[in-house]
């Protein structure tokens, strides 16, 4: 499993202030914080002004490459930002989040895949909105996958989110996230998956509880990615046990090692 | 879920000393706390001492459901000793823990199982050994089954447990655990599933975390009830969390309220 930090997005009220002030020192924090706490990759998402978001996406790239080798997941829905992004890129192969089954965003987005050699998130929307069942789900990747796979990117290089629902506006939304993720990975072999869980929980009290149940769930479906918070110590502790259970680790040595370093709870 | 609160249990030291004792403060407690921490029912094991075991059943029977209302999880190989114990059975339907597919158990405690209407677990052993893998777990479920349900006891009050061996010992036995309960949910429609699941993080660190990814993964292959400590407020917690992203808690009703009395974390 590869946990992608998510902190580092300037949608969030926070971090949106510390790169509107090119405050490093928070930024720099967070991203040492997330590798430290056991991400694998470190998202970065320039998103709060648009008119301003190539120029925030290069600094925050600049910064956080400064402070962590760590590989980037490139965030943005802008082709300009991700190609600011991509051409700034220095810590091994980037992930490119993200592309959907709409035409513009494919043409736009797919050449630069294809140029950089990134991976890839295959975000599943089209035209006619976001998939919010399985049978559209199903729909949708059978088309964005075929897509992206004639371009010439290997299939181990895309990583499809099935797009989280809240379980609160719809009790199935769980279930059929579950179904979606074994059913894609079963669908396209060596296909990765991954997703942003957190929309899971929205309405629900003690939302990270929701989050870390979840996140096993769909890793027992098999999930390959999220987009989570590494500083969430119970949820990281959750996938290094998981990845144990699924027979992920070798005798167990990274969850033993974790628990040595006292990164478990 | 059911959850099967494990801790009145005479083979663990500091019960099986109160039990000798006829220490019934400390039993209380044990009830008790076990019922207001969110077990369903409550399992009684007097197997301490073998000369004694019919004996301490029936103490124990009695003491624990003059303090709690919950159902009682019988729990014995003894013949004798469940018979005691169901003769004394109080609060509502019990279930007989356990059978297996031994023809000496078969002949001894289906009867009791017939006699007083009770459920009744069906532990994946025969006369060569316990099952240790998926096509030995379905062999020994294919026959155990069928014989239970020829004395006309129902699929609904079957609830096989597959056995869990632990992780550290071969790291398939997670993944074989989620196939079996998996397979025998399929095979056998309208039956139940349970276990005992501690035994999966012996030998490994911080055994309560592997504890409580593994039910969230058993829960998800459809896992129907287990014996866990429902003194775990996180287990507990993920229990509740898992429930309702597995659509078996309309509205989230459970969860919401159980978050609102702070039995959550």
């Amino acid at each position: 499993m590869i946990i992608v930090g998510e902190r580092i997005n300037a949608t969030r009220k926070h971090v949106g202030a510390a790169v509107s002030a090119r405050d490093e020192k928070y930024i720099i924090k967070e991203a040492v914080e997330q590798e430290q706490f056991g991400a694998h990759m470190i998202d970065v998402n320039a998103g709060k002004a648009p008119e301003k978001e190539v120029e925030d996406m290069k600094w925050l790239m600049d910064l956080v490459q400064k402070h962590t080798k760590l590989p980037i997941c490139i965030d943005s829905a802008n082709a300009k930002a991700l190609e600011a992004g991509l051409a700034l890129n220095r810590n091994g192969r980037p992930l490119v989040n993200s592309v959907t089954d709409e035409t513009a965003r494919i043409e736009a987005i797919l050449p630069l895949v294809k140029k950089f050699d990134t991976m890839v998130v295959a975000l599943l929307i089209d035209e006619k909105g976001v998939a919010d069942t399985v049978a559209r789900r199903m729909e949708i990747a059978d088309s964005l996958v075929n897509k992206i796979l004639k371009t010439g990117i290997k299939v181990e290089d895309i990583f499809v989110d099935p797009c989280i629902f809240p379980l609160s506006t719809n009790g199935i939304y769980g279930l059929d996230a579950v179904e979606s993720i074994s059913k894609i990975k079963a669908k396209f072999p060596g296909i990765k998956t991954t997703c942003g869980l957190s929309n899971i929980s929205y309405g629900l009290p003690l939302r990270s509880l929701v989050n870390q149940a979840f996140i096993v769930m769909l890793m027992t479906a098999g999930l390959d990615s999220a987009l989570i918070d590494p500083l969430d110590k119970k949820m990281v502790s959750l996938v290094y046990a998981a990845n144990a259970l699924l027979n992920k680790d070798e005798y167990c040595m990274n969850y033993i090692t974790a628990a040595r370093e006292e990164k478990l709870t």
